[in-house]
């Protein structure tokens, strides 16, 4: 009798389980599986139960307190050195929903750029000294050539805080008591980058995070605003997210400034030049994949036109309007449209909703594809004005939620995002390390999973995070929940080119090119091939 | 007709906000709360927004990376400075439902009591050196006479490690190099508690501080099994928890060893004698506080009758049959059963399957009211064994969870807990410094409470982190989210005597009690008495 009892506990466990289960899109569509992806999950799983046995239990001398799924920074250079990172590493990885422009470029490659710019010039606004160098940041910018000064570097005992140097020679002079040119570039790289000690310890709250971040931007606007560099920077952008498995990408371009500096030093580029240069480089991008035989590597990219979070309402009429022109000038190339900046900090949704509803108005009279995509619920807020976006943002019919972090503790909100098909843009590592979570494990994206809210998976700032293309995301979500396996990654992947603004031929199309590059990297999982290189 | 768009989308969005808040238990009863009650809450409100700015808003010398709700093991010392904590100490908190026995009294006290216990000895067991004395641990028991050494110092060059010392001479002759007697009492406490460095820095993996932790109670058991401070000690509990407005007390006494040792040293101290230990010191505290004219203020206190999750089938059974046993000699006593240690690293609840659905035959067949109420999902895992507990935990039909910290996961449990009526027992000062969440701010308590899912909330081991009493916790679940307010704390306390093991008649009388209680605290905030003392 006690044995019966067992059995039918044991049926009744698996039914709930099952059930519960059955809620999540990646077992639903389990019976689809291939045999071949059914093995590729085995194996990926197996992989991962070994590693973490072998890498995330046991002592690091460089890497204290490990575990699977454990605080970005302080793993990277574990994860580089993992299985189941190289193979990550050629997935195909859909579409990149969430980021913003100004931060996609590796910072290293960034200021090699910078470098080859005879335009670009340093200066510092306090004399650097070898115990300030830390604490005293760089600023840089194109300069015209009137403005050139004969300072050939920012270390030296006659320099005039103030006074802009070439960047190229700022670096070759500067002295070695600093650490000479070495220095220099772990210096400049420092100031725009967020590093362990900084996320973990000395900035360790959202506040003082936020403080670095936001100066990691003003740093790196000295090159990202210079026209002849964003060009190159575009392209860059674009080609390593390739090399990542990435195929299609819609980033948030901040189109506050209202000229970039061109390659004289003037500002004279404008909000068009940049949309008609990244047309360019879409196409130059496309054309090298055609060339190179791979067409299905790169669909094309979009523009989701952003100003920032603490405009006025009547600035943010102006910045509608431009968007919109520009919308109709180039339908293919502008995606829709967001505010970004600390939600925590500047002004919620409700603040702008006069010209929100302004901007829903004029779509809707011009009869234009246009949707807000907005950021909403970038906190651990709960009842506060940036999670309350979230209730601003779906009313106004965002398309997707950005971040979207505090909608988990949103049961009506979350049945909304479900009826009306919109995704979340997850950024497992931006909000760790911008200390929304501690890990990926305490993250809430396995909630909204399990919920089956849609997500696509984004890396928002690589260039400060250092998390470039999405495979160390993907990494992270994978090691952060033991239902998760290569399907689900494979399944986020999928449901980010769903949900991204293309029309729906073009979607079918970059769906089915994104389904044959799968197959491959299944085979390649099977048979070993994805660890041959 | 912008401007009606715009009254029409506020109209709709407050709907939407009434909606959603309308889940929650506060928000539905907010129409029958008085104006009293009104009025305090908006009290509450405004000192909570006021200490945001003047304290957890600026920099303060002992304390980097402040904000309102940080972690608690840092935060301490200022919390205990804000009105806000001073309130809530006054508020009446209901009932405690999950506390383990043996870590409920506060750990200097403890060492206090031991002092007083001509039997209870010391030694350590290998030599303690002044570097290593943070590495070695002390070694405490209650000795028979004939076990008694001569031996009066564990820091003289003559000690023998392993030889037993009594405390007290031990404490007095501790040596001045290792910084006198005040350097015992700080090893010995420090030997029993998590500090903050441990919790955030050295042991910041929950695999590490598990470990920790685990240690402070196989210290302190050299106290806690020496019977004659055992009944102190209970009393102590008791009287303490009633001092900061706990009124009625479940708590897990872990009956893994069969007897406790008596005041000659000898393990004579039955089960059987603990329970009817425990019910004298009920009833002397129940006297007390009727001579004292308040008997509202201790409506009793019951066991749950717990065993550790490491032992056999087998073993299971005896502590069953114990169980039922006891619960048939003192029904008023034995509240429920429950298995405890560490969910990560022992065994699953399915392990056990055979004896837990033996258990519930048994008093099926008795006909005997003896709840299961399980640890489950005290994890920040995904699917994985700890997690899976909840499952078992709810199909074998427990009364309550304790912790269910991955329960927000589980879309279709969390509607099973509703519809069965289950409460969670979240200790969120706990999960922190067990490095289950980084703060309470992101702790899934707001995802719970705004799904309207009951919960008890509860201090766990507040001997080893420090937060004796409920008023901790209280107060980082005020500061843990804006939707909170001194209602909801009220709901909460309510709450806890709602899902108590009482039966209806005792618990409608336990609630009323506590109803005078909240009124006059709800008076007292109104007028500014609370803060008077």
């Amino acid at each position: 009798m006690v044995d019966n009892s067992i059995e039918s506990y044991l049926a009744a466990r698996n039914a709930l389980i099952s059930e519960e289960r059955s809620i999540r899109r990646d077992f639903r569509e389990l019976h689809k599986a291939t045999d071949a992806e059914l093995h590729a999950d085995q194996i990926v799983r197996a992989i991962k139960l070994e590693e973490a046995k072998t890498i995330w239990a046991i002592d690091h001398p460089d890497t204290p307190n490990v575990f699977p799924g454990m605080s970005y920074l302080s793993a990277r250079s574990l994860i580089t050195k993992t299985k189941i990172f190289q193979l990550i590493s050629k997935m195909p990885k859909g579409a990149l929903l969430h980021s913003h422009l100004d931060a996609m470029v590796n910072a290293a490659d960034l200021l090699k750029m910078a470098l080859e710019e005879p335009a670009m010039h340093v200066k510092v606004s306090t004399r650097l000294m070898v115990s300030s160098l830390e604490s005293t940041m760089p600023i840089f910018r194109g300069l015209k050539p009137s403005e050139y000064s004969d300072e050939s570097s920012i270390t030296s005992s006659t320099y005039v805080p103030g006074t802009w140097v070439q960047i190229r020679r700022a670096r070759e002079s500067f002295a070695s008591e600093y650490g000479g040119s070495e220095a220099f570039d772990a210096w400049v790289i420092a100031s725009i980058t967020i590093n362990p000690k900084e996320a973990y310890e000395t900035h360790n709250t959202v506040k003082k995070i936020w403080k670095k971040f936001e100066n990691t931007f003003e740093i790196a606007e000295g090159f990202t605003t210079f026209f002849p560099l964003w060009k190159k920077y575009l392209k860059e952008f674009f080609m390593s997210s390739i090399e990542d498995g990435i195929s299609f990408i819609e980033t948030r371009l901040n189109f506050f400034l209202k000229y970039l500096i061109d390659a004289k030093g003037e500002e004279t580029v404008s909000h068009r030049d940049l949309v008609v240069t990244f047309d360019e480089v879409v196409q130059d991008v496309k054309n090298e994949m055609n060339r190179q035989g791979r067409p299905e590597a790169f669909i094309g990219a979009r523009i989701i036109y952003a100003t920032l979070r603490f405009i006025s309402c009547e600035e943010l009429n102006w910045y509608v309007d431009d968007c919109i022109e520009l919308k109709q000038e180039f339908p293919h190339l502008i995606a829709g449209f967001d505010l970004v900046g600390s939600e925590n900090d500047f002004k919620p949704l409700i603040f702008y909703i006069e010209p929100l509803l302004r901007f829903k108005h004029r779509v809707q009279e011009l009869g234009i594809d246009l949707p807000l995509i907005l950021h909403a619920g970038e906190t651990f807020g709960d009842g506060s004005e940036p999670d309350s976006n979230l209730y601003d943002a779906i009313l106004l019919g965002t398309k997707r939620i950005g971040h979207g972090f505090s909608l988990a503790k949103h049961p009506r909100l979350i049945e909304l995002v479900k009826e009306r098909g919109i995704a979340v843009e997850v950024c497992p590592i931006s909000n760790e390390i911008l200390r929304l979570t501690s890990s990926v494990c305490t993250h809430p994206l396995a909630s909204l999973i399990n919920q089956d809210v849609a997500v696509a998976l984004c890396s928002d700032d690589p260039s400060v995070f250092g998390n470039m293309g999405l495979s160390f995301d993907f990494f992270q979500v994978l090691m952060g929940s033991d239902i998760n396996g290569l399907l689900t990654l494979g399944m986020l992947a999928r449901q980010s080119l769903e949900h991204c603004t293309l029309d729906n031929a073009e979607k079918a199309r970059a769906i089915t090119l994104w389904e044959k590059q799968w197959a491959v990297f299944i085979e390649s999982v099977v048979d070993g091939r994805v660890f041959a290189t």
